[in-house]
């Protein structure tokens, strides 16, 4: 998990993670999409800038900074880059079953 | 499934049922609660007013109507009493497997 973590932005640890945090975090088809596209990407980390999304650009970032604070992604700075990726061995551990329920489940629609 | 409804209630049909809105209706330790308490039920159904809470009863109101309104719950009336149950087939050929695995992972406190 080394350099993953920006430590200037609040992340919780994991057992500080909330279960109605993580559903509020995941009822929202944006953020659904975003959980989706990062756990198609290669190590599951993606730059902010190669998300597929159709809303604002400060709506996205929006998005990304609810999934931050509810634990289920990090967020790192890598020169002007602001790399995110799952936090999906951390949500196993605390919600077993929890993430693989929701996104087998998730819509395999187009980005919102 | 006969009187398990009331019609003059909106509920959603089950195809209708949308993931985002299930997951919204499941973030709040209140509404987690009341799906608690109907699971342990006889027949998954009780009146609203045997529920343990302790928020204002305004409030649970709200709490039943959001989990209504998503397709959680029924709400049916019967005399004076209104009936709530829990919808656990239908989300269960809906989402396989989601309300499962948020509710054993939800937390076994008093009712909040």
């Amino acid at each position: 998990m080394l350099n993953k973590v920006d430590e200037a932005l609040f992340h919780p640890e994991t057992d500080a993670i909330l279960l109605t945090e993580v559903l509020h975090a995941l009822s929202d088809p944006v953020r659904i999409s975003i959980v989706s596209q990062l756990l198609a990407a290669p190590e599951r980390e993606m730059p902010c800038g190669t998300f597929q999304y159709s809303v604002a650009k400060s709506t996205f970032s929006h998005h990304i900074r609810v999934l931050r604070e509810a634990g289920v992604i990090w967020v790192r700075h890598e020169g002007t880059r602001s790399m995110s990726s799952l936090r999906d061995a951390d949500l196993e551990a605390r919600f077993p079953d929890l993430l693989g329920a929701v996104m087998k489940n998730a819509p395999q629609s187009e980005a919102p």
